[in-house]
């Protein structure tokens, strides 16, 4: 019998030893009764993000964990979150990630324009209307002070440096060829360009003046980083001969999907944070379950958390994503779905950013062997039946339950 | 002290819970003692056929199993089972398995001619007399509908297509070059005719004739497929150092073991069914003991059972394997041979074909160092202290204990 295959990940979900929670990680201290169960009733492993030790940003991790080798798939972040913002790219258009900043007397004062949380109409306008001769720049709003820029034009590459230095005080970088060539010198001169209009531009915008007048912190600059050109990679369907779907409020893992051919799915009030719409994501899987044959679901509530340091947080929304799990599971027929649970990477509380630690994973389906596993967690996947697999094993595996095998042709 | 090696098979004998068998599988139900004292007295792990989650075919999966890599000596299913019906090839000959089928009006009626149970001599000897101009072609027959066409002439490609739509009530495919080039071109010219040939020839016979006025199925037709030129691959002594033999009485495998080097051991009875001769193989083993360093027993029958969907046959069968292997091992002394056991791949009963879950291993040597499992079995392999090895791990590993270990060279 063929079923459908579904991946749900909590986005830096695996964590490490807390004192704070009597020395249990958050996933341990959450009461999840409907991933202990799956856990329970289906089988166990551990994967690491991509080698093991080794760190990940969560587009190279989701690509690995989709399947797909980030060397060779691998488009960069800016690429990425364009697509997840819905952005049609074209063969050789370069994509940055924007972020909104206040500069004053040449120095970052905010890397996030006082995160940035009021209306962009205006500055999407001005942006737009700047020209620079040899490119065509068009800058798109994402959540509060997120961007991307896209820059059209012949030979652009995509071996240039961004300009944000990821800390405050210091004048941002000036943006530099990263190979030696003439297409990387034109770029960065044509970026350097119009990166010096628009905070000229920026700085003179009514809004701007008001904000100061106000004491607030304006958007008069752009830090842009991540750059990519954007090409057609391999695709799910061609990969696994299915087609999926993602639902997912992030835009950057968003993006990443949209490269591999999954469909978007938008669900109103999920827009990638702490307070997404979980039971609305869940209701959306639901639905999905009905068109597509692989749904990725994704959140990234527990990494937000994490990168705040908020352990207490984190639990509360691993309580929430297993609250959506439970939805999904009580609307559906067990034997009609192979489920496969896990963390695109840990981002332990301590550390508050990306590790390579090892992260858990579950899979169920109604046949499948089962271990001695009692709950979902990085300790108890220390005795899964499965044991490690590598970063790109996991949809290879849960396909294998779900849809008729495919032979590897030689 | 040097030791025997035995590498023991069930063929697809792995499989998942099965709810008519109280969620057991097929070899957790089965009462197999045998195999059971050899897992409790030594060490298990698993294994994937070839990747994590993938599927293989036989051939494919029995060379990675052997310890060769697929991708560099896969020589096409026709050659294996030439091989293993005890054709010598030569460099440059090409090979393709045969079905004797039954088409009428153009349209395939049953891709067996009636599941072939009758003399074939008429009608090799009628394929063998057909002429074609620049290749010469001989038809082998195998058991029951199953045969090897073999052609002989000069620059022959494999990449050409087959005839078989692997399903009954369309007509047969056409002979193409799946590559773009001369010989590929002139192949499948000379297979056509060739065909077209044997069609004419077959439909004329006076057997076929009698069969269709008793109202039964003709062998008619010739469906081809899996096409292979024969050239020499990497030997199981040059690899290991040792000799080996083969017990095996299902072709494709015993093709695969003849083209890396291990003589192949036929035994009356053994034709690779559920009815084979359990114990007749088993003797052969115990006597093969004495000559080579390596065996390797397989046994075809878990898999026909699972491609069936019987999983009592299926139970069945691994209870007979199972009284084989107490056979050998009351024959033997167990400080003189290293054992395993295996399964080349799953076929799981509910599939009822090949899948990519993993498979138990055993490993018994009187000096190996014991894990707590106490039984062969899918669950218990969870538990194994080898945990998981690669595809093509398991003969070194199964040779690190029998002989003196031999040293990568550097």
């Amino acid at each position: 019998m063929e079923r459908k295959a579904l991946l749900i990940v909590g986005d830096g979900m695996a964590d490490r030893s807390i004192r704070e929670l009597n020395g249990k990680t958050p996933l341990e201290y959450a009461y999840t009764p409907n991933m202990d169960r799956l856990a329970r009733e289906g089988v166990c492993g551990l994967r690491s993000p991509l080698e093991p030790g080794l760190a990940a940003e969560s587009d190279v991790a989701n690509l690995a964990l989709l399947g797909f080798d980030p060397m060779k798939n691998y488009l960069g972040r800016g690429v990425f979150e364009a697509l997840g913002l819905g952005i049609k790219l074209k063969e050789g258009e370069l994509a940055f990630r924007v972020n909104l900043a206040t500069i004053k007397d040449g120095i970052i004062v905010d890397r996030r324009a006082g995160r940035f949380n009021w209306d962009k109409d205006e500055i999407v306008e001005a942006l737009n209307r700047i020209e620079v001769k040899g490119a065509e720049f068009s800058f798109y709003p994402g959540v509060e002070h997120r961007g991307v820029l896209i820059v059209r034009g012949k030979r652009l590459s995509k071996w240039i440096t961004g300009n944000d230095p990821h800390r405050t005080g210091v004048p941002p970088l000036g943006i530099r060829p990263r190979r030696n060539g003439e297409d990387e010198l034109r770029t960065s001169k044509l970026i350097s360009e119009f990166l010096e209009k628009a905070h000229k531009t920026l700085s003179k915008l009514e809004i701007n003046e008001r904000r100061i007048k106000q004491g607030l912190l304006p958007a008069n600059f752009l830090l842009i980083r991540g750059p990519g050109v954007y090409r057609e990679i391999e695709k799910f369907e061609e990969r696994y001969g299915i087609k999926g779907c993602v639902v997912c409020g992030f835009p950057m893992v968003r993006g990443v999907c949209v490269a591999v051919g999954l469909d978007p799915i938008y669900v109103e009030g999920a827009i990638g944070g702490i307070n997404t719409n979980y039971i609305g994501k869940a209701e959306a899987v639901v639905k999905c379950l009905k068109s597509y044959d692989f749904i990725y679901l994704h959140f990234k509530a527990p990494d937000t958390a994490s990168h705040e340091g908020d352990y207490e947080g984190k639990v509360r929304v691993i309580e929430r994503i297993d609250e959506a799990i439970g939805r999904i599971i009580d609307s559906i027929s067990l034997d009609e779905v192979v489920i496969s649970i896990t963390a695109d990477h840990a981002t332990p509380i301590s550390v508050r950013d990306h590790t390579g630690d090892l992260v858990p994973f579950l899979l169920y389906s109604s046949e499948i062997v089962k271990d001695d596993v009692k709950a979902f967690s990085e300790r108890w996947a220390y005795k899964g039946g499965w044991h490690r697999i590598g970063a790109r094993d996991l949809v290879n595996i849960l396909l294998n339950y779900a849809v008729k095998p495919s032979f590897v042709e030689f």
